[in-house]
């Protein structure tokens, strides 16, 4: 059994013990030539390939890559039609809500308000803030998989009410109050004083937030995305920003990254912008490497891997 | 009975509810000379009043502040030594819990940092930031009063330990795993990844935080302040950051405020300051009119209000 391993953030003691806990092959490339001439002598992949070589992955019974969105994996054709694709889902839940709820209590406080004026030296008490308080407050979490219910579950101890939207409810959204189908979440939106957007890229959700949505949340609600830049219309969100139809913006992600430096977004006072950075975690290798492990161990009982298995139709 | 109502930020409605909810008759005063006479006319005063005044104040029998700190009330003269003080603890717990978190979360990733990139436009992805999680990390909060139980109430969600350390545990920590008295913080200190201070101004805790104390902390310690910012004295402050013997610290409250403008405080990289205005929230006249309420049912009652009554000795 000869599994490939591609990711420059393992060292060799990680590959160590990938050897001893599988007791197979690790196959490690020195350069991209060689990681096209492994990946078809390669059973399983771990790691980061690029998309184009899936059609030399002949024999590749299941890959495992380290992070989340898989629009670009599933959208190139497979050296094996059958290969189970695993993503790392579950890695990023806890960094990335605690991105969401920074974001959230940015807005609240005034961080961003005060870290400019921190820059001037200036001891600016109240004006220009507009404070917020997310006690009795209502958040909606658009998207309620691994990062959705983590930032459900930190915002338990804020006194706030949360409600789910999701494709499928599945039963398992306990730190929501309220659990509906996104074709639900149209008469929802105005009870919403913040909305947490952690929809994968899909032809579904690309364009759905559009401006008739944004226009539906009260004016003084708050719109942070951590999910998929393609969600949310640029000019749509700009038109409302720069209307006062809505508060503000907290964007991880945007539909072009790099957002270009001409974007208007990057100005406007009450945007907040992250650099798709919010999946960055000191726990990103241990994590990976427990999922890949434990995946491991189905994939010898049973052959195929069971967790974060992806719907390549579905596209998540 | 009357009761002097001296708060600007009360207007016609709300006064017209003391009114209507006490019975009794609501002195205000048109300006500060009015005060001055009206002052030694008042039963009762809710509100703020120069404690200059207070000597003049001889037959008020209880005063109730909206606001927490008292030092400065109680180290005057009284017109009625036996006046009763009451505070507005309990309003500002859930905002600067708030501020405290969204402190944190600014470190944890890098938001203070991503600010700075968004006025130049620049998507900056990983460097320079170093990421950081609550996860399995260890939270100490110093100063277990009803601003540390909040910080402690909304970290419950983040799956660290939270540690309490107050003058006297008191047997309602129920948000920490572990409490200890202040006297056994250093013992501690090498333990904590984080550490909230929350402590009011007295003579024991000026200075408290000093050099050698805050060098006991773990060098990716990040220390946040919202309570008095006598606790820390400034240079020692300065001079643990800029030797890297210390990670970051989040300011509210500082030594001298305004915190002048040479102060190094302001351009040190892993500084995050606010200008002591962690206790604005959209709820603090409604929780402090609760206060003021609850207070006044006892106060006809028993002739004493029962919540947030100040230990005129001890100073909180």
């Amino acid at each position: 059994m000869n599994i490939l391993v591609s990711w420059d953030m393992l060292d060799a003691n990680d590959v160590e013990l990938i050897r001893d806990r599988t007791g197979a092959a690790v196959l490690q490339a020195e350069s991209k030539e060689q990681l096209g001439e492994l990946i078809s002598q390669a059973d399983v992949i771990f790691g980061f390939v690029h998309p184009s070589l899936l059609a030399r992955a002949e024999r590749c019974h299941w890959l495992q890559i380290p992070y989340a969105g898989v629009e670009r994996v599933v959208s190139v054709p497979w050296g094996n039609p059958e290969m189970v694709l695993t993503n790392g889902s579950g890695i990023f839940g806890p960094n990335i809500a605690e991105h969401v709820m920074g974001m959230i209590l940015a807005f609240n406080r005034g961080l961003h308000v005060a870290r400019d004026y921190q820059h001037s030296r200036t001891w600016q008490w109240a004006k220009p803030y507009s404070f917020r308080e997310l006690t009795e407050s209502c958040v909606g979490i658009l998207g309620f998989g691994d990062i959705g219910r983590h930032v459900a579950k930190r915002l338990a101890g804020f006194d706030c009410q949360v409600i789910a939207f999701r494709t499928v409810p599945r039963g398992d959204e306990g730190y929501a109050s309220e659990v509906y189908a996104l074709s639900e979440l149209d008469q929802h939106l105005p009870r919403l004083d913040y909305l947490v957007c952690a929809l994968p890229h899909t032809p579904k959700t690309a364009g759905f937030l559009h401006k008739e949505r944004l226009r539906r949340l009260p004016k003084h609600a708050v719109v942070i995305n951590v999910g998929r830049g393609s969600l949310i219309p640029e000019q749509d969100l700009v038109e409302v920003l720069k209307a006062g139809e809505l508060a503000g913006a907290g964007l991880d992600v945007l539909p072009q990254e790099p957002l270009p430096a001409e974007s208007e977004l990057w100005s406007l006072p009450n945007v907040i912008i992250t650099p798709h950075n919010s999946g960055l975690t000191p726990f990103f290798k241990a994590r990976a490497l427990e999922i890949f492990l434990e995946n491991w161990a189905s994939f010898v009982e049973t052959g195929r891997p069971v967790r974060n298995v992806v719907e390549r139709e579905k596209g998540y």
